[in-house]
């Protein structure tokens, strides 16, 4: 069986979770609490030494840390994943959109304000977070305005991928009510078979 | 025939021009000056709405944005990627450590010194950044510490994605003295058949 080590309010970690629910891949899960420094134990630094989760552990008991990594792992060859080569390597622009310009600012602000509760302290980081968050929200809502899911035709990993910071964007201070079409696309991601919601 | 819109000095787009030049595959280039906005024009914003460089525009004009995936559609199926398909997960888990740990923090300062010369006016950022740069490059050099490239036994995009601003993160203001592992492994990568050096 696949093991994930996780925290479960992370929406990385989430990604891995409804990826592996839609493609019913049983697993287990270890949690590990970040805001207790649980992933820079020496125990841990074991695992992964970036310090960082999730971590996926395959069932021949093989390491694979970074969410985007493992999301394209368990669903390379399956309806996740599109079957054109370019069309692969647009859902990898996506995951790689996301990881750059989407979650260092709307995650970011969120795990300050709704997981560690530290709106004041952060401030000034939250402020200069907004201008590069609403950037990534336009791209994203330029790019839905004309199409149901980010790449094809159909839901794939770079849907999860962008999915699950999106959706709770209002926690981390981003107002989703410019953009009419990533609410559409919300919708759509939330009707997909298999759909579980995220758990904090 | 492929066509690359790039800025000379990016390492980001340097990474496609080494992978090219290492799978003989003829390109195009087309210069687009980042510091005087040349990416934020209209017209470039239609060919990528997130207003970035490199874009690699395929014989058929099909356009990807983002180093990495074009990175991984190029590769694909070539000496430069593994045939195992964990393996090819490990190589996009070090393409996604490089786009969130190590760019962000040594792509950036060196911009800021090198391209932009502007190395008071973002002291304090810089500051900011030599933490989390010299993280990144710490675990850079515990996985060197007993093999000799990123995956596998063998050189592959893994390697070129993290060369391309580790060889001059010295420009960025990141000395690699503490990293004999990292040094080791730069040599290694210049000795492979078809290296080319950055430009600028």
């Amino acid at each position: 069986m696949f093991t994930l080590y996780e925290f479960a309010s992370s929406g990385n970690c989430y990604k891995l979770r409804l990826a592996m629910a839609q493609l019913d891949i049983p697993f287990q899960r270890i949690e590990k609490d970040i805001t207790r420094g649980e992933t820079r134990s020496a125990e841990f630094l074991a695992i992964n030494p970036n310090g960082r989760i999730p971590v996926l552990v395959t069932p021949d008991n093989r390491v694979l840390p970074e969410s985007s990594a493992a999301l394209w792992y368990l669903a390379r060859d399956s309806k996740l994943m599109p079957e054109d080569p370019f069309q692969q390597a647009q859902v990898l622009q996506w995951m790689f959109f996301e990881q750059y310009n989407h979650e260092p600012n709307i995650a970011t602000s969120r795990y300050w304000i709704h997981v560690l509760g530290e709106q004041e302290k952060y401030a000034e980081a939250l402020a200069e977070k907004q201008q590069k968050g609403h950037d990534a929200l336009a791209v994203m809502e330029t790019h839905l305005s004309d199409r149901d899911f980010f790449v094809g035709r159909d839901y794939s990993i770079a849907d999860i991928a962008l999915y699950a910071y999106t959706h709770v964007a209002g926690q981390g201070g981003f107002s989703l009510d410019a953009y009419p079409a990533i609410r559409g696309w919300l919708e759509r991601v939330e009707r997909q078979p298999g759909y579980v919601a995220m758990e904090a």
